[in-house]
């Protein structure tokens, strides 16, 4: 074999999809030419196409192929609700599990300013138009409260107090079902600080 | 949303790989487009060029872009030997792992009457006229010792003692450091059963 078969380019190719390694990346292979060659053709077709065509919502930042996504789109949504999210993932799950029907903002991160990370890199110059063009009233806090989570909320915090607008966070403690034992520590620090009266 | 986004189709598209769930399939989605989406255009021009030009060695049935597999066409192959297997797979698997330096076959199966598979579905004309035109000296099986895999070997065994052509079957036991109380009984009868004088 002195050049590279089509079969092994395949197999190195599909090491690009998380957590796939050699061993699962031939199995992939041989389990799309053997058995099931017309969906590995659409899922071709598809991925070249998303991979061109999927940019940023120019009003949130989540990903779609249109120039503003289906939320951003629909005028049923609340625009006085504006929910923000590190990453366009965090959307699918808030849509499928709550009934909130405001509008979100995707950070893509959290501050970093050692990773090169600052304001301009999360899009807040492009929230801070959104409180000062959109009747927002209200702006969720969806960000995970690690350390540069935190200071993440309080940049954007600071900025929506200078425009007028009302910030909250969601909840952040033990989950339902968690069994308090096997819950990490700093979870459930987070839910002894955040207690609320019965 | 009235129709469905490029990422959706695309999620739905990742779950023909298998083993991938929705979850999964959204993972994967959001990893390429987020991170990599060199790799996944690179990946669906190469599945797409795979799915369409990838077909059947006419000589050994193993997957190949050419009418002949790079085995098949080196000419510094010992065209003597001769191994059957089942899958594909188990040639890069034989490849890797012994100095084996002769020619393959491959059945994609074995015989199994009830669900339509005949000696014509495993190829097997196309394997007794290449013990009938090749010097075939030796036929290696390398079939799974199940009810169905010992059929099939029977079968290949008495059409090459037709032919005058030597067959053996690679041993089957107990693995490099298997433990004993781990392995399946069917394994632990077999290695008995295929006990060798030392």
């Amino acid at each position: 074999m002195t050049e590279r078969s089509l079969l092994n380019q395949l197999i190195d190719a599909l090491r690009c999809l998380p957590g796939v390694g050699p061993k699962s990346a031939q199995r992939i292979a041989f389990h799309l030419l053997e058995r099931n060659r017309e969906g590995g053709a659409r899922l071709a077709q598809i991925m070249a196409d998303a991979m061109l065509r999927i940019q940023r919502c120019r009003r949130c930042r989540t990903l779609s192929e249109h120039e503003l996504c289906g939320i951003c789109a629909n005028p049923r949504r609340d625009a006085g609700l504006l929910c923000v999210v590190e990453q366009p993932s965090e959307i699918v799950a808030i849509e499928q599990a709550t009934d909130f029907r405001g509008l979100y903002f995707v950070l893509g991160g959290r501050l970093s300013p050692l990773d090169g990370i600052g304001p301009d890199e999360l899009g807040l110059d492009v929230l801070e138009s959104r409180l000062h063009d959109e009747p927002v009233s209200e702006l969720i806090l969806a960000i995970s409260p690690t350390v540069e989570g935190s200071a993440t909320a309080h940049y954007i915090a600071d900025s929506a107090a200078r425009h007028g607008v009302r910030v909250t966070r969601i909840a952040h403690g033990v989950p339902l079902g968690g069994e308090l034992e096997y819950v990490d520590g700093g979870t459930l620090a987070l839910a002894f600080s955040g207690r609320r009266a019965l």
